[in-house]
């Protein structure tokens, strides 16, 4: 099967405003580009997203994805953005079964944290298997943080953004293969999940990094997409807690710099021995 | 009028795990509550919001608020929480018109951020307009931010919420009215407008405080609510700010300690005279 015709139509990430500061002084700021992105599907209005706009193709494959109404990349024909009417047009070869009785569904349960189909997501956890012949060493940790860190951010420039980053899992160190920053947390899950499938990519032994909080949301979505580890700089949630204990994923909060803290999944992470561990 | 009866069912905050850090050493660790709350207006199901429950009556009265499936709270009789089947009933006095309808039509326009009605907010902006007669001083903002880093949150205790705060706006000092935390930025917005219906509070002198970025969402709540000040510890979107400029509300970004951006609406900020402004 081909893959689907795409545009590539990303927006400027940031644009400068005048601010004044504490000293009285003028400063041009870098603020984050918000813009609104209503997707439809074989022309049928689906939902608007609020998005900065820097992988819109690869965010309206993603939700797709991780909302369920499509089940394989090969069965999207293409994917056409048009920022003259703010738009994305989902071709699909087949069309999607259900679509308005699906959407109507979502009326009722949207909004896992105001964002969100839930009840759906939540039947899926239960049939969630992770690998379990794979491991993360606490050296390739400490690489990939290294590697986010020196990662040229929208975040460094302008704020008010969270970022995700797709890595590579190798004894020798971590790789980014996809980071994407986004206005909203779940637009850049959803765009990682959109790239994953055009670039063909299995989840299964990788790392995912995400700058935002472990909600339960985002255990599943990391569940979802098979990767068994799971890397945030910042905190958790009680339920985010729960569902990753119960699926077994390897999760790892407030981890920057030489500091992590592994909540779940201690079988997949390798630590690296210490004098002290050995005395 | 009588004010609506009310459950007062707030939910334990934090919850203690085990956590490995990068030492080997095992540590009680704070996380946050999450917990999904389904709201039903008249016995329909409306939404699931995932929420840290530290004010879920306020929750649901905000969140009926904020998107305008009611226009006062005289029209609510009764919010009654039940954790035991994780749902919030609201009743109302005469029922909410179109209800249905407009949950329909909620299907094709939530997802401001994937979070909201985007589609009927940005129809009030142009309608909405602020007390032009209060000014905020610069020593103010400093007695507020003073005032929250003093605050005890959740926050500080478990990381992974936003925090939401009302404030008075006098000569002497700020001093908060309603602080709120949650799992979603939202959610935080939403209470505390719940929270001023049940107290009679009237935004138009008000300050506005939030952790989270300024997207666009956040400009506008905050003006619908009537407040001219808006401030945050983070940055803001470009839409945000477009937002901001049109309504004209006087916002403040990257405010902590002694340092903040004035954004919009400097007519009503006043700063403090400095030897180098003065020479």
């Amino acid at each position: 099967m081909s893959k689907p015709t795409l545009t590539h139509a990303p927006r400027p990430a940031t644009f400068t405003v005048d601010a004044l500061n504490e000293k009285g002084e003028m400063l041009p700021t870098a603020i984050a580009g918000e813009h609104p992105l209503t997707l439809y599907v074989d022309k049928r209005e689906v939902v608007t997203l609020m998005t900065l706009g820097q992988a819109p193709e690869a965010l309206a494959i993603g939700y797709l994805r991780n909302q369920r109404l499509v089940r394989s990349i090969d069965e999207i024909a293409a994917v056409q953005v048009d920022w003259e009417t703010d738009s994305v047009a989902v071709t699909t070869r087949k069309g999607v079964k259900g679509l308005a009785k699906r959407m109507g569904k979502r009326t009722v349960t949207t909004g896992c944290g105001q964002g969100t189909v839930f009840g759906d997501l939540m039947e899926e956890v239960g049939s969630i298997r992770l690998r379990e012949d794979v491991r993360l060493a606490e050296e390739t940790l400490y690489s990939l943080l290294d590697a986010i860190r020196h990662h040229e951010t929208i975040y460094k420039a302008a704020g008010a953004v969270h970022g995700c980053a797709l890595a590579t899992n190798q004894p020798g160190g971590s790789e980014i293969l996809t980071f994407v920053e986004d206005v909203g947390r779940h637009n850049a899950v959803d765009a990682i999940a959109g790239q994953m499938w055009l670039e063909d990519i299995d989840g299964g032994d990788k790392i995912f990094y995400t700058t935002g909080r472990l909600t339960s949301e985002m255990v599943i979505k990391c569940a979802q997409m098979s990767i068994p580890f799971l890397v945030s700089r910042s905190g958790l949630t009680q339920m985010g807690w729960n569902i990753a204990n119960r699926i077994g994923i390897t999760m790892i909060g407030r981890a920057v710099n030489k500091h992590y803290l592994l909540f779940t999944g201690w079988q997949r992470f390798v630590k690296t021995a210490m004098p002290t561990m050995l005395a």
